[in-house]
């Protein structure tokens, strides 16, 4: 396999690292706007070569990972497009994920298959030497297929990544940012609300006297501003629902509250308990089972499949096609660990009429 | 000093045993409803004795700790009244302090003095086992004295907690229950609010993939719901208010997402930044500072000096107050720690018509 990495920071950088690590992967070719980044980016050995653009950074690679912050990805791949051909994958690391994913497949060269993607891994450092090779480590990595993408270049990447060390999950582009906007952007905004209500108070001297559950909920409104600006521009509207969302259940839970309704009031306190609770235990690792299903040979079929085994929050470690001799259907073959979700990914994918086997390999 | 404490749960033991470390508390006498938790006490070394009532716990003691839950601290008051005495110093630990303060003072024996207390301390663990010596150690005890206050008794409460290691501050009740529902039962029920949305969401499952942000958010939301409930029926008002205002301020917020107003969007975000890092920051413990200050001799004068300085989350660390022997006014001196916080508390003080001269101690 040969790789090309466009925008070397700490995602890219890291990329290159851990895939310069595997036996199979020829060459990683890198280039960002920045000279001294991309020729960083060698020395560190993030890359094998440094390209002068995009387009010659992409020539003859297999695989291309669009590394810049997302804002910049749609123009990073049209500065590409002259050096990429038909059957190339490309995949990006961007955090929002519904706009993008029209945008870049609406404009993409004929042939070329995207595939979006959203490593969950950071760090508080940035650029290029705060890379590691083992940033991923189990790590969730989220792609987004839709149905233009083939199993086989979905099973490529997948495969790819999972080596990485990441743990991958398909959702559709939609569910994406509507999860990332609930379990990351609206607390961020919350701390961030609470933090200046407080703050605003006649007696903000006295917060001080704050203890460990105002300092753990205010915490990650410590971050970067700008950073967080441009978050809330790219996922605007599922940002802004879910900011309604809570302010209803807010105002909901003050009429509780004044209105001394204690078992309703109770009912939620030990709701958001269990699953709090339920959110610290680590699912165990359990053996591989295969689920087995025929598919028809039609476009769609590898998203609906996979993005319904990642509703579920289940990671497939491993996926497989054969095509029937004949044509017009083939066969699907997926790895889940444990036999508890790969129970419950059967039934998923048998409410969508899908009839699966399932193996313990 | 002779001391009564009323229920030896994890506050009540706690006060015993660090009292009985102190040279001049001669004796500690123990009550509380459960039997076998009043013989605990005296086992632990909590206390001297033990008493079969609240009465005759209270008798001939200078001062008197209700340590029970904040709803039964009026009760055991009214049973312990037959053996108060005019002159006896009466605090609680309750955590709620308006409408307490108002009713407890309203039913009292005549001459006896009630100042209204709460140590912000507690632990995981609860009960006459879990007490410790230094659960109060550098943690913050608020009073709240109210004009009916003497500055005498004030002063004797005030040096015993410091001599347990409390930083001891005076707010007014109502802006106790303001202050803690924005510090404590706010970020705590934001959480439960934020939990609960993300578990109803049709992607439960992917709670998995949740980051360190949003673990740090709903971490509160997993305690006790039945505590939780308790502080909501005690501080409704106060929680009510904060909620509604929260609710306001995301709605806001989604409205300034929504509609790209990003300098907007960034100042928040800034704002917000600025406040949690100086949260963070520890105020630097300097040289001990005396405000001198000549104030009448009218009731009130005490409550409304020590919590002006509370206001500004500064304690006192000792005050004292002389008599003029012509009558009619006295000169109050307190010392605070360092000397910015002691102008602050000049300023203050300043507004408020007072005159104050600062002395280096």
């Amino acid at each position: 396999v040969r790789v090309a990495v466009l925008g070397t920071g700490l995602i890219g950088g890291s990329i290159g690292l851990a895939l310069r690590r595997l036996p199979d992967v020829e060459a990683v070719v890198a280039y960002d706007r920045d000279p001294s980044a991309r020729a960083a980016a060698v020395r560190r050995g993030a890359a094998d070569a440094e390209a002068s653009s995009a387009a010659t950074a992409v020539e003859g690679a297999d695989l291309v990972f669009v590394a810049t912050p997302v804002r910049a990805i749609p123009q990073v791949i049209e500065e590409a497009s002259p050096g990429l051909r038909p059957g190339q994958i490309l995949t990006d690391v961007g955090s929002t994920k519904s706009r993008l994913v029209v945008e870049v497949e609406k404009s993409l060269v004929e042939g070329v298959i995207f595939i979006g993607g959203h490593p969950m891994a950071g760090s508080e450092r940035e650029g290029i030497e705060a890379a590691e090779a083992t940033l991923f480590d189990g790590r969730w990595w989220i792609l987004t297929p839709t149905p233009r993408v083939e199993p086989d270049a979905y099973r490529t990447l997948h495969g790819l990544l999972a080596r990485l060390g990441a743990r991958v999950i398909a959702l559709d582009p939609e569910a994406h940012d509507d999860l990332l906007a609930v379990i990351s952007h609206l607390p961020h905004l919350t701390a961030t609300a609470l933090m200046n209500l407080a703050a605003e108070r006649r007696h903000a001297g006295l917060l001080a006297l704050a203890a460990g559950g105002f300092r753990d909920v205010t915490r990650v409104a410590a971050s970067n501003p700008d950073m967080w600006v441009d978050i809330c521009v790219d996922n605007a509207e599922a940002i802004a629902r879910a900011l309604d969302e809570l302010a209803g259940r807010l105002r909901e839970l003050g009429e509780v509250v004044r209105g001394g309704r204690l078992s309703e009031l109770r009912k939620r306190l030990s709701a958001a308990r269990e699953a709090r609770r339920s959110l610290g235990a680590k699912p165990l690792a359990g053996e591989p089972v295969e689920l087995s299903l025929p598919v028809p040979d039609r476009p769609g079929v590898l998203a609906e499949v996979t993005t319904a085994v990642g509703d579920l929050g289940i990671n497939i470690e491993d996926l497989q096609i054969t095509h029937a001799e004949e044509g017009g259907r083939g066969t699907l073959r997926l790895i889940v660990l444990g036999v508890d979700p790969a129970r419950r990914a059967k039934e998923a994918l048998a409410r969508k009429g899908f009839e699966v086997m399932l193996l313990r390999v």
